[in-house]
């Protein structure tokens, strides 16, 4: 809505490394209203995991003038190759969960996202099916949860509405963060571990865990579960990560000798 | 998308007082996905200008749990008709006209409607048609101008992404006014871990490194300096240090069987 001609010139992907990431979703419409939501707020990429109905003309129809982001979106057949390049992952997920999870509103979404990209990183914000939303395995795999406050008579927003907030916040996030002082540091002496790191971490770290008999898989309880959701509050960085792994191998060297 | 018991039961029209004005809209699917976005913030009172097409199976259809926004909605001829009985009006706009007006961002046009509603007043908000907006002679029957900001690229909203923007901010505005809600997640569903708790803890993973000869203390480096800030970050609850010091001891039982 804005043409002053006194601006400086702007890039058509005014914040990239944030990838928009929309999971199994069933109407290829939603996919690019998506898209126009997206790039309305300066977010270019996006990633379809298995896509019921894509390629798909009402896509493009919907995108309007976002056709390029329909057209570069990446596909991949699961979460974990659409996340596994990024160092924060944020889940769109109603407040409600058995084992609560670290959460962010809107607003607080958009300004973690916008320091992190503003760091130069690869930030994930997954969105889940129309009707189901992310399964409980895919929230596990995120940093943070997010929930977008409604009134109670009706709480389920369109998936593209969804979107459409979150990149808003995201703008504002980036629009406030050029006058504001950061306060929050969010700088750290190593780089992050990606989602790949963790998930060869929490790969490893079960075998062990069945290795010396603390875990059964027949009766799992919700062992995992809790250690995937300490470990991503964590956030280990990659040196972190390293001693874990190390610890773990020299485990499995003392248990090896067993007979 | 948040269902919690012990929270006051809360009236469908949550935002009373708010209308929502939609002026010579063409698509009857956009006056449906605005019906929807607005129930999901809590606003139910629709006003529709000299629509193109309605009532619409189409409007019914997008509006999905909100069809009861489009059947109640008013239709009149024109936008005095609309905005006769409002003490506060609120246009959205391009930011740039020939004679600038009083202009809001969407978050403090959320919050001037809020503090309006919550004195009883009736506020109307007026949106204009899909491809030119409000007409200059609509847009100076207004007490301010609302424009979202968009990226430079693609500046023009969907009208029921706009709707839902301007609801989104509405409803904020609402819940921070009322601290009805906690966005900050301070809640848990454990107690964390004491200090105490936390020095027995890496008092034994320390003599478990050192049992798996991962860690010398002759020549420490900065493992164990690593190691306590990696988990005094993560701030683990009373299970997670049950379940990490249950992970140690079973590692211990298999190093005890070795020779």
């Amino acid at each position: 809505m804005s043409d002053d001609k006194n601006e400086p010139e702007e890039a058509d992907d005014l914040l990239p490394g944030v990838n928009i990431v929309l999971i199994e979703t069933s109407h290829p419409g939603n996919i690019g209203a998506a898209a126009r939501a997206m790039k309305n707020m300066g977010v270019t990429q996006l990633t379809l995991v298995n896509p019921k109905d894509f390629p798909s003309d009402q896509a493009v129809f919907r995108a309007v003038s976002a056709a390029d982001v329909i057209e570069s979106a990446v596909v991949v057949p699961d979460v974990d190759a659409a996340i596994a390049g990024c160092e924060l992952v944020i889940g769109t997920s109603a407040r409600d969960r058995r084992i609560p999870w670290p959460m962010l509103d809107p607003r607080a979404c958009g300004e973690k996202v916008i320091r992190e990209q503003a760091a130069g990183k690869q930030v994930a914000i997954l969105f889940g099916r129309e009707d189901r939303g992310l399964t409980n395995e895919e929230l596990q795999k995120c940093h943070f949860h997010v929930n977008i406050p409604t009134g109670k008579a009706y709480s389920s927003l369109n998936l593209a509405m969804a979107v459409q907030v979150i990149c808003y916040e995201i703008l504002q996030a980036h629009l406030s963060k050029s006058s504001a002082i950061n306060t929050d540091s969010d700088e750290w002496d190593m780089p992050f571990a990606t989602a790949g790191d963790m998930e060869h971490f929490f790969t490893h770290l079960e075998k062990t865990l069945i290795d010396v008999n603390f875990h059964d898989p027949a009766n799992p309880r919700q062992l995992l579960t809790r250690i995937r959701r300490m470990f991503n509050r964590i956030r280990p960085d990659q040196m972190e990560i390293n001693i874990l792994r190390g610890f773990l191998t020299a485990v499995n060297e003392q248990t090896s000798k067993l007979p």
